[in-house]
């Protein structure tokens, strides 16, 4: 194996693998980066427990001289990489199982990894795919992906719900103390479908996707999902069992609605939760829904101090005076992922979950449930 | 205790004063701001175990209705006032021993300290005292203090030796790998002096300094400095015990010095210093003067792999082929100080100190111990 290639672009494409890169992991080819050189491409594959990525790498500045196959350490290839002078670097296989990098005046030899011991991963294209517009994945998952569970007693909420319906295409995600909803229209209709994707993976496929107007191809299989963009392949597992019904959680009626400027909410709620001995933002703030129709948001501890902001409303409020508590955290990470300048704040009942909403989010609802104080 | 000030105004000042704020005391007096109206200004003072700063606080924005002194929890009182909104914010001395803020729409209490458990701390500034440009200070504390031990056991060695001898001023601090010296020219003549200044009080007054072209006064004290900069006085404890003589340590005879450029050799030395099997910067690297006059730096780690990176000299080498070896972190933080952009590194021999000149950086050397190898 022997080529050269512009290093930028080298580098740019490692970085987009090296988010399937573990550094801890039981099998030691899984820190291993794999290059495969053919006659007119290299193919840069990685892949934890979570995801694979596969990329295909095609430039006007590569030159293959010799085809192969070789495994990189991939901490110390991406760091090489990125430390070299020159615009060119050469990479070679030479004895030992030993990489050469060649660079200006740098001549660097890495100890490989074995190729054997690399698993045999399956990235298959599928006939029949979904296609989404890369901007519209990725308001889905930014407005979804936050909500679902980190913790693993119940594995299948630390994944995102997607169904697919026609030509609509819902993402929803929770913890059970809070939902996060988002439905996208796509530009055919399809099978309806149900899988639910890690949160994390979803996370990782984020970093990749830019803010362009390429399309991102979904082809499911059975236990597996692979995105393909350009000339990335990036591959996730799926969760598997039932995801739990959550239309039903969603309340219908709702007697008191508030509108509010979303940055006077967001800061009002940032203060509040400054005084509380409970660590950063699992501060518990309430909201008070008074009489003259200024709405005070407040937290209390005995130890610190207490904080009362008061916020008017953008609209006359519909309904009556409210007291509800709830954790700042949840609220202030609902409120964050709306693109609306203003947001329905939408109350059932004060023990009972409420939920956001904003005039340019289409579709979208964050459901939050409220917390018992005395 | 009653007064309204501007709010940028009063964070930039407890900024300043949060560089001797410890979150860590045994007296929790010492996590608190104290803060002293009187009748024309505002006195904000901290203090921890090593330094106190003391800020004298007049501003047009200031309106004064009633005097009085309050210590405040400050990463507490730092934070609401970094997060108010308005421009003006208001603070009194509410009962029970509250501090009341008040800003646009916010309305807060937060518990304060007891007063009575503030030591009483003495900012005696001298009839006679040093005078320093700031950026002179500031160049002789970079170019110095991070050479000095972080390591407790010669609490001596954590300091920076600063002397006067009439008009130079001249700093020097060694961990025993290497040592830095620094000595400038004031615009005065001075009575003899030898002081130890703790390298972590120097490094929180550096973050105080601005680049600007004001005064610094030095007030000496039997076991304390005090820097006077415009409204502010911080000051720090002096270590206690005798600096050892290091002059004797610089060699005086160089019979191999190359020059290179700067950025050339530290980018050398970090590709070298990548395949270190020790953590980071703390990779063992060598230098080889080759028969051809090519400098050869090089790194083998056989585990991972190998470095060797060709640098070509500035100039003319003086002196004959010579190998050395050295740990690539101290080196790179002497290089990183230098102000010249090349840089004559001199030899005496190959398990001798050798030491780091620059044209543009006068009367300052890096020097640094090599390491043995086989």
């Amino acid at each position: 194996m022997r080529f050269e290639i512009n290093k930028d672009k080298l580098l740019y494409h490692l970085l987009i693998a090296q988010k399937a890169l573990s550094n801890k992991t039981p099998n030691p080819a899984l820190q291993g980066i794999k290059i495969d050189v053919e006659d007119n491409h290299v193919i840069i594959t990685t892949s934890n427990s979570d995801i694979s990525i596969k990329i295909l790498l095609e430039d006007g500045s590569l030159d293959i001289e010799e085809t192969g196959s070789v495994l990189i350490p991939g901490k110390y290839f991406i760091e090489i990489i990125r430390k070299l002078d020159g615009q060119t670097v050469s990479l070679s296989h030479a004895s030992d199982n030993m990489l050469k990098i060649e660079a200006d005046h740098s001549d660097i030899t890495l100890n490989m990894l074995e190729l054997d011991d690399y698993p045999d991963l399956k990235f298959n294209e599928k006939k029949e795919f979904v296609k989404v517009n890369v901007r519209t994945l990725k308001t889905i998952i930014r407005q979804t992906a936050f909500a679902t569970s980190t913790i693993e007693n119940r594995p299948i909420l630390t994944g995102v719900h997607f169904t697919i319906d026609g030509k609509d295409l819902s993402g929803v995600a929770t913890d059970s103390y809070r939902l996060s909803q988002k439905t996208i229209n796509l530009e055919e209709s399809y099978d309806a479908m149900k899988v639910v994707i890690p949160g994390r993976s979803l996370e990782e496929l984020m970093k990749i996707l830019e803010n362009n107007q390429d399309d991102v191809e979904l082809h499911f299989d059975q236990n597996r999902v692979l995105f393909k963009y350009n000339n990335v392949l990036f591959l996730s597992r799926l969760l598997e069992g039932n995801y739990p019904e959550t239309s039903k959680l969603i309340p219908q009626e709702f007697p008191v609605q508030i509108k509010f400027n979303k940055e006077q909410l967001i800061t009002a709620i940032e203060r509040a939760s400054l005084l509380s001995s409970r660590d950063g933002q699992n501060a518990i703030v309430k909201l008070n829904v008074r009489q003259d129709d200024v709405i005070e948001i407040s937290s209390n501890s005995p130890e610190i101090g207490r904080v009362l902001e008061e916020v008017y409303p953008v609209d006359e409020i519909k309904g009556s005076p409210l007291k509800i508590a709830f954790s700042s955290k949840y609220i202030l990470e609902a409120l964050r992922v709306f693109n609306s300048s203003e947001v329905t704040v939408k109350f059932t009942g004060e023990i009972r979950p409420f939920i956001i909403t904003g005039e340019y989010d289409d579709d979208m609802l964050q459901l939050i449930l409220p917390v018992k104080t005395d």
